[in-house]
């Protein structure tokens, strides 16, 4: 049986060779490490660069927290009233907002929650969120987490892509947040899988992120862009905040937990814009990029 | 007894005087004019000022709805299951984002609510949040709103008061959003109180948002201020953003309810940033407004 040791310091070492890697890239900015205890057990390093050459605030946590289970998850669990079971969990945590329009804002999570009831299971995902979408780059991206999710099981992808489609969804715009990608949840002990098999799916996801990124932001940060567009990417990352802050589960179960704000927080773009009724020029690139935020889009044959 | 189509017009008469006054002191800007129908019934005519001399986005809404009633205020209102009453609601909100960080940024709302079953009450509050707080605005600001609740019973002021403390509140900051003011909600018959002494008090509120407000812009909107109190300013609304997106019921509420969006979320701010654990400079303005974000203060006799 996989120690609850072994996931943490897995997830320990994927924070900072995604870090490194993200650095290499960026090729001026540093992430800063800033640890954290959490005074009911455990704690956590956010590690958050800003004003780097390609990503203009981005955000890399890993913490592992343990204590009593907060009421949410107990009720969530249908728990028998009396029962007071301990938790673990751990994981890492990425938003980066890049500097260039045509570079995509990404987000990543892999976790980990277990009880003392001998409850466990896994969670997390990839989304990409591009200013503008581009079919070729949204294959690319969904090739590549179907290609992550294929080495593990066939019913991988397809579930996990559905899932990711409904649950990056702004309700209140009938928008998806951006073209998707995978999130999976309560991943457990249930034949075929078992916890190593999961491990290493978790694992797969974790490890892809990099090459995954690095990809978008070699390719498109010295793509030329007007202040229009930086423009169009400030409303786009209002939605981001309107998503997170209305919709998003994990940041309302962290803010609603007494989480740390300012790690559930680094999400947050580091400059955002509404304007009351936006409407994209006809035929434009803005109004293209709104018509494909939509659930079930398939983006490798499309 | 009062129809609510006397409140529906007093509403409506409402919004137009206090955008005639706003636009008057503005000096430039002019409230634009969008009507809209709410499916189920009813529906509102939103304004909206934006680019102005002193008003860098302003919203000035009024809406009348009715229908079935939604779930959530079933629920709220523990009707017996089987009841499926119709509802009606009425009301005016404001929020306005000056351009100049001196200016505060000022809140209102006053509804009416009405339940085919008989129920009714009113509700509302209006609130400051000064980018830098003064005490001496502060103390204004309070002493008008005391002077309104006063005319109309000695135990509204102190009561609304402690209200709003705990109502514009962001948990997750352990912050006040700003110097507070007064909230008030499920203002009903009970005695001594009626429907027309109520209704009176709701006038009284909304009658002095114009002159509260104006007298802020005109003394402010003219005092210079640098860059960097106008990133401390946009700072400012990145938490007005996290109240109004994480706490704020009235938000929730309309976002569950399928509200109209674009109405809910003219409280956006124009544009807001976002620091990883900003810190104010030991003793400047900016520590000193930190400070004072706090429930409980008198303002009066500060």
């Amino acid at each position: 049986m996989i120690a609850k040791e072994e996931i943490r310091d897995w997830f320990t070492s994927l924070q900072l060779d995604i870090c490194k890697q993200l650095e290499e890239t960026d090729g001026k900015g540093e992430f800063k490490n800033d640890p954290w205890e959490r005074p009911g057990g455990g704690g956590g390093v956010s590690r958050v660069l800003t004003h780097g050459n390609i990503i203009e605030k981005g955000g890399v946590n890993f913490s592992a927290v343990w204590g009593k289970t907060p009421e949410p998850v107990l009720k969530s669990m249908k728990l028998q009233s009396g029962e007071h079971p301990d938790f673990f969990a751990t994981g890492v945590s990425i938003v980066i907002h890049p500097f260039n329009p045509m570079v995509p804002i990404i987000h990543m999570n892999v976790r980990y929650f277990e009880m003392s009831n001998g409850a466990w299971w896994f969670g997390g995902g990839i989304d990409l969120t591009p200013h503008y979408i581009q079919e070729a780059d949204a294959k690319y991206f969904h090739l590549q987490l179907k290609s992550v999710c294929d080495k593990h099981d066939p019913s991988y992808y397809p579930e996990f892509k559905k899932w990711a489609d409904d649950y990056f969804f702004i309700r209140h715009r009938n928008e998806t947040r951006g073209i998707g990608g995978i999130f999976f949840d309560y991943l457990k002990d249930e034949a075929p899988f078992n916890k190593a098999s999961r491990f290493e799916f978790i694992k797969s996801v974790g490890s892809s992120f990099a090459s995954i990124y690095t990809y978008f932001m070699k390719k498109n940060h010295l793509l030329p862009f007007t202040d229009k567009q930086k423009h169009w990417q400030h409303l786009r990352r209002g939605r981001y905040v309107e998503f997170n802050l209305v919709w998003d589960r994990g940041t309302k179960f962290g803010l609603d937990t007494e989480g740390r704000t300012e790690s559930i927080l680094m999400s947050l773009p580091p400059m955002a814009e509404w304007i009351y009724r936006f409407e994209a020029e006809p035929s434009s690139e803005e109004e293209k990029t709104l018509g494909l935020l939509r659930k079930g889009i398939d983006w490798i044959h499309a």
